[in-house]
């Protein structure tokens, strides 16, 4: 992602709308803004490119109205935007690929910032496994690490609770005003006063299904690891483990008797390799050797701006008729379409996002890509 | 160790008393029996071996009459005495390094050559462990293992009783006639009727402190794996377990919440590699790749037999004084004792051993060798 320096006005509107613009998943738009370097230039180019590739109608854009809205409503409620780039984005969460576009922060923006652990579990958790919650935050919280959850009931309202002191983060699926469940109202507006909230998306948002995984990537990238509380099988926290495990984060699992079903998805993580956790000292003899830092990996999808575009335009409408030929519903790597193409990586992806933006492929985390018909 | 045939009843009785001569323990007894081939040449080579080794008082064998009391009175219970390299001797035993060299067997002695898993644990268990232990003795039995453990309380007792119908063999720490705890006499006379005990002990002595780690040895040497089912931090089960360990057997441990004392053992166990097991399957997808069979280890501590006595002895008298030397009450490997005396290794442990007879130095489990002053 280029420029890592403070952004004007109209440019984080312009990165607001394009990441609320029809077909721009996170991928498309590390694509683009890596190509086009701002959102400003990326939007004039955006119709064109969705027709070049092949879209029926043309690509509706997220409106100079839409966004106004989007910002005066979140910034009433004393909210923040951070796009990828700047100097306030959470920088662990700046590393995991792709990161969310766009992010809004409500109450202490700066706690993102700090080194993180994130306590998530069941729902329905025991009053042992909250209590083992509430006090693993609180310890890791004396430790310095901020600590990141999910607001929901049982294991990620203790995980908050235990850390209001020395610092809490709540990443909702709905937007930042979206209170969820009714009993954590209080403890809403409590992380508002002493810690963050945080949400991809926009105020007055109700979360819905879909915004689960994408919430749960979002609490893992934040953090250098994630302990699983209680958890059982085929659960949500299972699935955070996961997400961890891909973005190269570490994964805890708090273990339990087997005759307990709430320890069968932990002691199923602890199996595939999670780090046992006893406690706090488990969490902080794995991460003391990264030291809270993590890089930020390189996004030069296109290594060069684009010149003599009218040659370039012929050749690339032949390329990406070829690549589409070879995509399938079932998602494969980028990289082995560009080794199937047989062209130059750079050209291979700009048709992907062509493609993409006309609906005719998905580009997916974890460097994949599915044909969409 | 020579001679894996069938044997005489006066070379059985003498490698009885060879076991209870003083100073022999279980690698001087391998290495005499690989050098000489039979225990009754041993025997006459012996005195003279400690007086050439710097004993001050003559060595006192175990006599005739001695031995000939213990067999005995075991035979009266119906005991029956195997010892190593015999086809008797249970092969997963004899691949620990070093075999106890003899092993009184009660009951039905051949569930000892069947493929086994030991089950161990607290004495004072919960509930709910002793129920883990019984079904998952069960499931194993009915899989085809037999269950190895040591009759104590709570974990052990349950584990016995969960394969009493399958195939259960109990290890004691004193004799195959020690029936401890009292309570547990009733469960003993069930393991003589449809199982196996086993004690490396004379019939008729009571266990003492020190047999323990040597009847440890022996449960989980018989057992292709351990599983330890709850222990505290600092329990013998976790010696047992680690006795495996050095023996390449496989170690696993039930989890449990960190909030439950009995857990504190078994978790570190898995933290520290051991196998997660959450029941029979666990142990049953481990040991499935193993086949049930281990490699006997070679125990050619000495590679030639001796000849040409008078000048091999002069030159062994200085070697054995160099090597003496070179020994510290802190536990060395024999080879590193080897290495800095420069000299062919046969040699070097045939003054070892001497000097062991002389009770001047200590062979040791492992490998190991500390002098004794």
């Amino acid at each position: 992602m280029n420029g890592r320096g403070p952004i004007s006005c109209t440019e984080r509107r312009d990165r607001l709308r394009l990441a609320r613009t029809e077909t721009i998943g996170p991928v498309t738009y590390a694509a683009l803004m890596d190509r086009y370097g701002e959102a400003g230039k990326v939007l004039e180019a955006l119709p064109n490119l969705a027709k070049r590739g092949g879209r029926a109608t043309p690509l509706k854009l997220a409106t100079v109205a839409e966004a106004d809205r989007e910002l005066e409503a979140s910034e009433k409620l004393g909210a923040v935007l951070v796009t990828v780039g700047e100097p306030a984005f959470p920088p662990q969460l700046a590393a995991i690929d792709p990161p969310p576009p766009v992010l809004w922060l409500r109450g202490h923006p700066t706690l993102t910032l700090k080194p993180a652990v994130a306590i998530v579990g069941a729902r329905i958790a025991s009053a042992v496994g909250q209590r083992f919650a509430r006090t693993l935050a609180a310890e890791l919280g004396q430790a310095g690490y901020v600590i990141t959850s999910g607001l929901a009931r049982g294991v990620d309202g203790a995980a908050h609770e235990g850390s209001l002191g020395t610092g809490t983060v709540a990443v909702l699926a709905g937007g930042v005003d979206d209170v969820y469940p009714p009993e954590h109202a209080r403890l809403h507006d409590q992380i508002v006063a002493q810690g963050c909230i945080v949400s991809e998306n926009a105020v007055g948002r109700r979360a819905t299904a879909r915004d689960f995984p994408r919430r749960n990537r979002i609490i893992s990238g934040l953090s250098l690891g994630v302990v699983v509380v209680e958890a059982e099988q085929r659960s949500g926290s299972l699935i955070t483990a996961r997400l961890a495990a891909e973005q190269g984060r570490e994964v805890f699992a708090v273990p339990g008797s087997p005759l307990d079903p709430r320890a069968r998805g932990t002691n199923d993580l602890i199996r595939q390799g999670a780090t046992l956790c006893e406690g706090a000292d488990d969490v902080l003899r794995t991460l003391h050797g990264l030291g809270g830092r993590l890089e930020e990996p390189q996004m030069d999808l296109f290594s060069e701006p684009a010149r003599d575009q009218a040659a370039i335009d012929a050749a690339a409408d032949r390329l990406r008729e070829r690549v589409y030929a070879l995509l399938s519903p079932t998602p494969v790597p980028r990289d082995e379409i560009v080794r199937a193409v047989g062209e130059p990586a750079p050209g291979v992806l700009a048709a992907l996002v062509e493609l993409s933006l006309a609906n005719r492929c998905e580009l997916l985390a974890g460097g994949l890509v599915a044909r969409r018909d």
